[in-house]
């Protein structure tokens, strides 16, 4: 195989590559996930993937340093190459045709979504469907509203929303649901059917949605991504929150996107006091432009990583902790297990302390659901079978 | 002389010059504040300087880069490395003792003002001094409080904050007195006296006082920084927002500093739920302790630099802006001009559209004002030059 050499020297074969990071190297590159746990310990929690960045992701924000960029972004109104970027992704990776001009940047999804709440929303409570990727529980209460949870029964076999409880919840007053799709801690894809029902009951009430789409490219072989937005009626009372990060390893690069898909809605947003959404880093906006842009080859190795992971995973609980359930994993690299056959309350707690490795409680996700874990399956399949491992004997 | 080269090949001895970037260098570092005007316009608006970066600076974040540092911060509890490269800063420039444990990183200093006006502060308004830094305006909106303006006189000698108006504002309700010292955008330093006096009005109301000192470091031989927090009993009622961001030309690395004179307070702020201050970079955080810790001989380079552009500036105005009229101007690189001689509402504009040079127009700072504008000095005797020239032409 020959192999291709790019302009700035960098082998772009490599592009189609995922290369593991050592655990030296995980240490020094993910200062929290790795960081954050005694030497001892495996980590498993925080959606950050062991793997070492996408060449043209890397050198992108190496030349952008190296260049001195620095300083402010450039507040390029009406979308710039961003926008044209993620269009372009968006088109060729969902179908979604996204109007560049409508996408505005903010420094990460979670401002993105706090935005959108203050400046669209009315006063009435945040719907918050459980579990729920964990920052996101305090997120009403920043944005001055209640939270009203909407929490999905553990033993369902799927994770859906419930859509007669949430008919009742805007006719009582909710004005917005937080929706994540897919979903984070589950690994699930809504359907197109589930999608269309829940938009037509916030369309009966007059609410609004926020669609937090962090995951979007993550869908496995198997599923598909319907975004939010795509569905007729939709960009008249929801924005999407999207970003490179999660796919790219760049959370910490600080740049996300709120796309929108009415132009009255986009002025809103692009006029709020320069205070309210001036954070983002052009470092961040390098590298999601070269994600989105550069990034397919990659992002499809990863998927083929990811996808390999998850059999592996599926044999490994089969082989090491066969009680534990999970639905299956269409997106994400997060499992949501329930180990409730396992008899512990915080099974994470037991894991760190008795298995020296770190995943992630349930009940940050779903306050008061005792038995269950996130457990992240980024990393090479060598740690993946001593984590579950480290796991099983600490449970059994 | 010996050069003295250090480990990673940079030129130490590079730490003590200050590297002009040249146009093409700076419309690729610099995107905002050149990137955003065309081509035969010469930028002397937003607070960026036209200089390389410290060495010892963009060599931590290369390090950073390469070593694939973009994941999440490490949300290292207790101030961390950060803490203390803070803490030693301030005790060596001015002889302040900060507790590194109380020292909270935020990803920038408009968003740690939001924070503490969110957290800290009482329900009632913002008192906020005219001229002002301009997304400060739009703040207390952002905060979900009244601003009460306390304009300074355009033609008092200097700018103080009037202590009866204070003290009546805090009688009829407001909460907090959002500070910038030194003062942006007429580049004064408040005195020990004049704080003090701030000091006691507020303690008189029980009221609250966010200091912004993103400018301290930037205080040119002849005056001396006060921080707010070092006065006696401050800390009951004060933090103080500070970055190395601004003097380090390292804005767009988002890491900003709360620092607290207070256990109970340093607690409530670090106890906020994770979507209300989660957002700074690990880049930003790597590049402020680099210039906290080893920026020292570069910055006594930038002040003797900026020393000599005022110099530079006073001789420029007296020759070709005579009726130009401007205090002293005791700290950072921003000059505030006082042009109401030369008769144009919005000089700004004028200079823009007559004369290719783009300041940044004085009614952003105080609403209402005419005929004064803000002239970045930042950059080389060169630039600074046919800026004043550039200005003179249009205006004259
Ligand atoms: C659903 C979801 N939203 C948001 C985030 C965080 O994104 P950010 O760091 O950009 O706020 C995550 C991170 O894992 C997530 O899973
Ligand atoms: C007084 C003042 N505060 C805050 C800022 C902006 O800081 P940041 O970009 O960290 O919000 C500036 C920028 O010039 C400033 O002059």
């Amino acid at each position: 195989m020959t192999r291709i050499v790019g302009s700035s020297g960098a082998d772009l074969f490599n592009e189609a590559v995922i290369r593991d990071l050592s655990d030296t190297e995980a240490r020094r590159a993910l200062v929290h996930k790795w960081g954050q746990v005694p030497e001892d310990v495996l980590p498993a929690w925080v959606a950050e993937m062991d793997y070492a960045l996408a060449p043209a992701v890397a050198d992108a924000v190496a030349e952008a340093v190296a260049a001195g960029m620095t300083g402010y972004p450039s507040f390029e109104p009406g979308g710039g190459a961003l926008g044209r970027a993620y269009a372009g992704f968006a088109a060729r990776h969902f179908g979604w045709r996204v109007d560049p001009t409508q996408v505005l940047p903010t420094v990460d999804v979670t401002a993105g979504v706090r935005l959108a709440i203050d400046v669209l929303s009315g006063p009435g409570a945040v719907v918050l469907p459980l579990p729920a990727y964990a920052p996101q529980l305090g997120l009403p209460e920043v944005c001055g509203r209640e939270r009203w949870d909407l929490p999905v029964e553990p033993d369902a076999e799927r994770v859906t929303i419930d859509l007669d409880r949430l008919d009742r919840m805007f006719a009582d007053g909710a004005s917005t649901l937080l929706l994540t799709q897919p979903h984070n801690p589950c690994g699930q894809v809504y359907t197109r059917a589930e999608l269309e029902g829940v938009r037509d009951v916030v369309t009966r009430h007059g609410g609004r949605v926020v669609s937090d789409e962090i995951h979007a490219p993550l869908v496995l072989p198997g599923a598909e991504h319907v975004p939010y937005l795509s569905l007729e009626g939709a960009g008249e009372h929801a924005v999407a929150v999207v970003a490179a990060s999660k796919t790219f390893n760049t959370a910490g690069l600080r740049c996300a996107q709120v796309v929108v898909d009415d132009p009255a809605t986009a002025a809103r947003l692009a006029g709020v006091p320069i205070a309210r959404n001036d954070s983002w880093s052009p470092l961040g906006e390098v590298a999601a432009v070269a994600a989105y842009e550069q990034g397919d080859a990659w992002l499809a190795a990863l998927l083929e990583r990811l996808d390999g992971q998850r059999t592996l995973l599926g044999a490994l609980l089969a082989e090491h902790l066969p009680r534990a359930r999970m639905r299956p994993l269409e997106a994400t690299y997060l499992a949501w297990l329930d180990l409730r056959a396992y008899g512990h309350d915080d099974p994470a707690a037991i894991a760190l302390e008795r298995g020296r490795v770190r995943v992630a409680p349930g009940h940050d996700y779903h306050p008061g659901l005792a038995g269950h874990v996130r457990l992240n399956i980024a990393t090479s399949p060598e740690r993946l079978r001593e984590i579950v491992r480290r796991l099983a004997t600490a449970l059994g």
